[in-house]
């Protein structure tokens, strides 16, 4: 099968590689509908993270079951199905308290932008739609998999509260995302901070009702305008950085919340001073799994469209120009079709 | 009138100063029933904050009103009175929030060891009980005015429900109140981290159902041991050193979370750490002004006796004894009866 494997940063190839198999008795093989590009592989290909040995990529997918393991009964070969980007057994202690992404059987998917897929822990992972779905529901089939469990986890994370006022920190696609989850749980007001105008249309288009271009100071200020001078009730941070991160502190108001997403690098928050702020901080790992029965009946019955976050779409093959396009800008996120 | 007056680390004396005025018409004028010593008077004290100027100390009191400003109804001369350590107007976005100690018109109490005392913003600050209460309840409403209600929101900031197991790190006064309001929130399992008997037997009394000896990363397996090994729903970090944040966000579990109101001295919380631990963390001043309706209805119908924290009873003008012997850790806390 074709899989893409990172070399190096700014190197990422589609090469032949073994078909997976099942190893344990609770895996699935299913053959990828569509996978994507995701932000975070970002953090590798510019070389900000460590690539290491060569390796494959990829954690987001939805695909048909094409084998599972004796001990997976939830699925069965034929049935399209989504999973998180971390697997869970949804049984264990962390799962039974809604945080699957901390399974203590957790594996983190990373080979996923291939054409066929091993889950580990598939009993608990996926879950199958009712019937096979249309073909245009699979780019936000794909979403929920990560960027669109993962802005509702920023929203929730936040306490995102009907009536409230939000700030959405990243106008990448999970950025985009948590717009659609901050309106979904009835936020009176969604701030976006943007400065490029497709992806503030998009963020317009998924019931953002202001937009600030400001960024640093000067963003914290206009906020503050647009806030009663206090902040915002909640604040969802799909950065990662720590000038995204200090963004987000100083934008919420004395008891808000802010809800971060983005994995932190080089982030540090001093104590004294998140103390006198008053904000609450909650981040972590998106609980996927546990938002994917919902959030695929709001995909189905057309509520929400987070697939609109793919403005490029590319062969599997063609992989490393899907990278590229995203390093520069010119591109959102990338669906990958195999 | 007598007052206590920092005058560098170790030395606080007590003092003839100007009897307070009227000098706002939000004022109001107290003469103090009873008044104490606060364990974070104990950081200039022990010369880990800069003291400064000579100048007076305390912030802590319930009393009797002598005189009030123009603009003060809410209360009147006679009565017995308990505010916060924050002052607030109770009309400000942050006081509607039900944040006040973040009140737009804030000022923070420092001259309460004295035998009266200026309140500012006294309508929305101060709140009279129903007649002159008995004497022996005296203590229990000076505790409400910081400690308790410190103890309280380390409690709702970390989230404590009913069936919670909480971890409450520290045994100072704050600590042991933070006992009583995970206990009276409904907590199942409250596990005290005390290494002196004294304050392990008010821990118990005050709810407590384990004490943990260990400290550190001993500790920190202890209640893993305790908590199915992933730790605990609710943590109460009621101290303020780097050590004490970093044992209390490793011993809450994935999806829980840390109230941290012990003013944080020389913390920094790494963002990628926080991120994978998935643990919340919300602090800051206790909003004591919103909880002192009910915290006072619990105190004078019996259900909680958090005056017990006071383990010396000094006359004000042994003041610099009662520094003394907290310092030294004789005394949890020091009462003072001017």
């Amino acid at each position: 099968m074709r899989g893409a494997v990172i070399h190096a940063p700014g190197d990422v190839r589609i090469e032949t590689l073994d078909d997976p198999k099942i190893i344990r008795p609770t895996d699935a093989i299913i053959r990828t509908a569509v996978t994507c590009v995701c932000g975070s592989d970002l953090w590798p290909y510019r070389g900000l993270e460590p690539v290491g040995e060569a390796h494959p990529m990829g954690h987001e997918y939805v695909g048909f079951v094409e084998e599972v393991g004796s001990e997976v009964t939830a699925v069965r070969p034929g049935q399209f199905v989504i999973g998180s980007f971390a697997t869970s057994d949804n049984t264990c202690a962390n799962c039974r308290n809604g945080f699957p992404s901390n399974c203590l059987n957790r594996e983190f998917m990373s080979t996923c932008q291939a054409d066929y897929v091993r889950i580990p822990n598939a009993q608990g992972t996926l879950v199958a739609t009712d019937g096979i779905p249309a073909e245009e529901l699979w780019p936000s089939l794909l979403a929920v998999s990560d960027v669109m469990g993962t802005g509702w986890w920023a929203a929730e994370a936040a306490e995102v509260r009907p009536g409230s006022t939000v700030v959405v920190v990243g106008d990448g696609a999970v950025g985009l995302c948590a717009v659609i989850a901050a309106k979904e749980l009835g936020a009176e007001r969604v701030i976006a901070m943007s400065r490029h105008e497709s992806r503030q249309n998009l963020a317009l288009r998924f019931g953002a009702t202001d937009i600030v271009t400001e960024r640093g100071d000067d963003g914290v200020r206009r906020i503050r305008d647009l806030t009663d001078g206090i902040g915002a009730d909640a604040v969802l941070e799909c950065v990662g950085t720590a000038e995204a991160m200090r963004q987000a502190l100083h934008s919420a108001r004395p008891g808000g919340n802010v809800g971060f997403v983005g994995v932190p690098h080089d982030v540090a928050v001093d104590g004294q001073e998140l103390f006198f702020s008053y904000v609450g901080l909650r981040g972590g790992p998106a609980p996927v799994r546990r938002y994917l029965p919902d959030l695929i009946d709001r995909v189905v019955s057309g509520r929400i469209n987070p697939g609109e976050v793919f403005d490029l779409t590319l062969p599997l093959g063609q992989v490393a120009e899907g990278y590229l396009a995203m390093d520069e800008r010119r591109a959102i996120k990338t669906l990958l079709k195999p």
